[in-house]
């Protein structure tokens, strides 16, 4: 293949503007929830775009489209894509970048004629945001079996309607089996959704990991008391526990350092009042670190924490899982060619776990897999602000453009210079 | 006067409970917010009460009621009196027992035919709780003077409605001036609404003082951001920063000691979700003590915190004082008095601060005041399961006897044994 083949920066553009028209909302930002109208005009715009560049479709029955472009050779495509879906009042990147990019690499080899030993595909995956069915990156799950197909279908969404309801409505729900055969290997470009590229001006980013995370609601019970009256010794005071809480697992993160990151983002008091000491308290704890060994070790201190709280201050704690995912590796031979086609492109790369979830982790178990970075400016994302630069979208894609083609075997056509 | 009077504590209880089925409900507590139709049953009830035992009533313009026994001289009434209003969650004793003690003082002076040198009131003011309208405590405000009568009949209400509207409606809008004439001396009995004499076994709290009371709402204005893919040092945390002030408050509270409480009873995050990074916070930091210079010392100390936060995690932080009550003393040559009487029956002292707001500290300004506290069982108060032994309500009844009897030059009639 030619050293110098490149995607079209413009195009790539023009096709993430119409895209995002597809149930637009004020301040440049996407409302398209899983599975919606608005869903299915995207999808539709998407599939008639694969289509034009000659990819055949399957739709499989948790309505996962995969776009195949033929290789000359017969087997497992080398796969890239993300998702469409969008949260309430998402961005125009998120997702989208990953599946469009897809696209405009396919468009790329049309373009120059290049054939592939094995063939492409490009997919986008259902309800990865998990912004109105649960859980969150639904269709990858289903694709790779880790979630059964009946459980999926039956989810009531946050209207109490169901996903196979919705799937009947929209006309997605298909016929290609679940769990997929695996692809030879996925790779997905995605916005950062972070600010770590941006602040530092890296280009590319080099996902080696997606963070495992660990989701803990908390209830406090203690003894209302009035604020006045009751002697600080006689308290049982739910509040104060949840804000020890707060105050432990950031120093938590900071002693740990390196990717741990511990966020109370959540948090509510009862009764609620100023002049009352509150009896109960229930807030939420985010744990995350790359590391298996060391996300259990995290948990084991709040446990140990929230037991000397119940000391302390005479308090019962009740706690629930709300989530908990291990951290996923990706495969190292990936990451090193993402990094390699970076460099040799004359970008700056930084080696990154990622802190969100997304397909790639689905994907990861059944087959070699890496996700590209781009930076996203100011770490903003699930906000009508996300903005990354053309010029670090149109780096992303020609890193994916170059790992797509060797992962493939791209071949020159006869007689073009080498 | 005969060393042996004393009230009867069955008469005492008996209207306790009647007062008590005005607005009942379930659990045995009351629903009499100010000005409502319930309060209005109430204050006829107690006012039939009042004339019954021969008292002539007086109604000012914001409804405050005083029911006079003539004493032998003219001038100043001896007064004693609290409030019938309460929560929407009351109990039956908070104010109540004040009143409907101040009753069955006058009953037992009558059935003993005993008559005073200067006359003696019971009073009970309007809008103590301050449930319905703020500010708390408004009758015994515009009763002495330090709010203006005009201001509180514009009071809207949580209903939108005003106050003089509803005092017109429920027909106590009265004509007796405020302010009003300073009393000779102003003693209020009333549930401790607290722990301390509970739990020590104490029968009679000398309260020598009201703390004084500061309440600021903090607004903590920091950048909404992924929990999983910020970095702990590109974090501006207001949910962190909020959680630092609840651990400040508890350990200058501790710090300080002696009657320094500290509270944080109301918080809010927003966005409120578990995997975001909040962008704002609202709590309230509730501080009292008995010591003017302590409470300044520690708002210097609360807002020094405030500022360190400020630097540390780059948040900008707004505050808003919602309440400031300097403490008010209460005079020593009545603290005195209640104890003498109370060790002169036998029971059990403790001299204490009200960590609450009550109708005597409006009167310590303009004449010697003084409160009697009788335990609260477990401390719990504005909840219908507030509840005071009865051996202790009469008690509490007795030491009011005995002081206003002091108070007031009550004389034996003439033929009884000294």
């Amino acid at each position: 293949m030619s050293a110098t083949l490149r995607i079209k920066g413009e195009r790539l553009q023009q096709r993430i503007a119409q895209l995002a028209d597809v149930g637009a909302i004020d301040g440049g930002g996407c409302a398209r929830l899983a599975l919606s109208d608005e869903d299915k005009a995207g999808r539709d715009l998407v599939c008639d775009w694969m289509r034009e560049l000659g990819l055949s479709l399957t739709v499989d029955a948790i309505g996962n489209v995969v776009g195949t472009r033929a290789g000359r050779v017969p087997g497992a495509a080398v796969m890239t894509g993300s998702h469409i879906d969008t949260v309430r009042t998402g961005g125009r990147y998120d997702g989208n970048l990953g599946v469009l990019a897809g696209l405009e690499v396919i468009a790329s080899l049309n373009d120059a004629g290049i054939e592939t030993e094995r063939p492409l595909a490009v997919a986008f995956f259902t309800n990865e945001e998990g912004a109105r069915f649960a859980p969150d990156m639904m269709g990858s799950l289903v694709f790779t079996g880790e979630l059964a197909l009946d459980e999926a279908l039956q989810t009531q969404g946050i209207d109490g309607s169901t996903v196979a309801e919705n799937l009947a409505r929209i006309g997605y729900a298909g016929t290609a089996p679940t769990p997929a055969a695996a692809p030879h290997a996925f790779v997905e470009l995605h916005v950062e959704q972070g600010p770590v590229l941006d602040r530092e001006g890296t280009e590319i980013g080099v996902v080696e990991s997606v963070q495992g995370i660990s989701w803990t609601e908390i209830e406090i019970l203690g003894t209302s008391n009035h604020a006045g009256t009751t002697p600080m010794s006689l308290r049982r005071d739910a509040g104060w526990a949840a804000g020890s809480i707060i105050s432990f697992v950031r120093e938590l993160a900071q002693e740990f350092g390196g990717d741990q990151v511990a966020t109370v983002g959540r948090i509510e008091f009862f009764p609620n009042l100023v002049n009352v000491v509150p009896n109960r308290a229930v807030l939420t704890v985010d744990l995350r670190n790359t590391d298996e060994a060391l996300l259990q070790r995290a948990e084991s201190r709040l446990a140990a924490h929230l037991d000397a709280l119940r000391d302390a201050e005479k308090v019962d704690i009740n706690t629930r899982k709300l989530a908990r995912f291990a951290p996923v590796p990706f495969a190292p031979e990936m990451t090193d060619r993402i990094e390699r086609h970076a460099l040799a492109q004359g970008l700056s790369t930084r080696r990154m776990p990622s802190g969100a979830g997304h397909d790639a982790q689905m994907m990861a178990p059944v087959c070699p897999t890496a996700m590209i970075f781009v930076p996203s400016v100011d770490g903003i994302s699930h906000n009508v602000r996300e903005y990354t630069h053309p010029q670090h979208i149109e780096a992303g894609a020609n890193v994916l453009l170059a790992v797509l083609c060797e992962l493939a075997g791209a071949t020159l056509p006869a007689g073009e210079p080498a």
